[in-house]
């Protein structure tokens, strides 16, 4: 039986996120706290506890609405900053080189939409992402990752992304996944207000032919499949 | 049979290189063309044509020496310039990390002594080190290197090696491959007369536990073995 003080403390938390300016985090926060209220009220059989515990938390339920609002206009909008059409084998296309100077200190939080992560490639393409990340943004603490589940291997994706979840909550960094099967959008945001679209996705490289050459560490090496990047900056993230 | 004029376009191109102080290279192609030459005088019975054949290539021959000479001293000598303890587990130490900065447009040769190069991570560690120069060095066009042959798997030695030669020549960059099997220094020597000397040679990095973990693309995050780094600084790299 879940515990009224668990849920306190877990929406304690995502009031102190969302006063932090850290808005993925808060909202699963609500969300898990707003869950777990609901699951006592249903068990709950006296009426005027039920009302009192709804009314008691009338705050957080309707805040994380609002919050859930304000996380659906994520990534919507914004002045273009940058279009960098990638060539057909062009190489010079690592993260770092297209979009590695957007990455900094005011990156707190970062929603990917990466539907095709099924592949021993698409995990790579991932760490080299993150990598790119904690390298760079000194105060980043929260990705969340939106994908597809995988219909070839679901296990080997799941052992994957729990590895790569387990490695970066060791670095302070909470991955929260969420599933959508219905995904096709490929897109980053980043909680200093630049969203980055890019048409392939995080997948951007071919593979190495012969494997042992240079491109095997550095994707600058990689020559690249065509597509484009476009790069927007909001000013206001959330409205 | 060879012909007089291939060797002498090889020794031409010897002393172009000898003259532009692209040493390792030079000694190369005076040593291809002093066997091209002796393998003529070993077939020629006319004395006096191989006498005339000799005088007339005194020049080389003698250069050819003195290149030898000098090259024995690559890599020995020098003040010390940085001194970089590596401990057990630590991180941070990617190859751009320890010597990135003493690879510049300055460095036009290598020569590197890695007598362990025949598991898939050694190739990988090759070439990350390889991306580094040739990222680094505008000018970088020769690198030598010095290894033993694998004894557990030959062929796959050979065929990693060739890949990386193919690879570079696209670059413009030849690596020579020279195999010797009594060899258990580790060194590296750039032209621009800095030495770096690392215990475990390239490989001082832990595996991966899982394998999908920060440090997969980026050497930065890996755990590493403890070792130590030494860079010397020779002013003159021949004497």
């Amino acid at each position: 039986m879940l515990e009224i003080k668990s849920i306190r403390d877990k929406l304690m938390r995502a009031v102190e996120c969302d006063q932090a300016g850290l808005i993925l985090e808060a909202q699963d926060l609500y969300d898990d706290g707003r869950q777990m209220l609901f699951q006592i009220m249903a068990h709950e059989t006296d009426e005027a506890k039920k009302k009192s515990l709804n009314e008691r938390n009338r705050e957080y339920i309707d805040r994380a609405e609002q919050i859930k609002e304000h996380v659906q206009k994520l990534g919507v909008g914004g002045q273009l900053v940058a279009h960098i059409p990638i060539d057909e084998n062009s190489v010079g296309n690592s993260y770092r080189s297209l979009f590695g100077k957007y990455l900094d200190a005011e990156v707190k939080e970062v929603l990917l939409e990466e539907p095709h992560l099924y592949r021993r490639h698409h995990f790579q393409n991932l760490i080299s992402f993150l990598e790119l990340l904690v390298k760079n943004c000194p105060c980043f603490r929260y990705i969340r990752l939106v994908t597809k589940t995988s219909s070839e291997s679901p296990d080997d994706q799941r052992n994957a992304l729990e590895q790569i979840k387990t490695d970066l909550s060791k670095r302070n960094v909470t991955l929260r996944i969420k599933v959508l099967n219905t995904q096709h959008d490929r897109k980053v945001v980043l909680s200093s207000g630049y969203i980055i679209m890019i048409g392939l996705g995080l997948h951007i490289f071919k593979p190495l032919n012969p494997f042992y050459s240079l491109g095997l560490c550095d994707n600058d090496f990689r020559n690249c499949r065509q597509t484009e990047v476009n790069i927007f900056r909001k000013k206001n993230l959330v409205s």
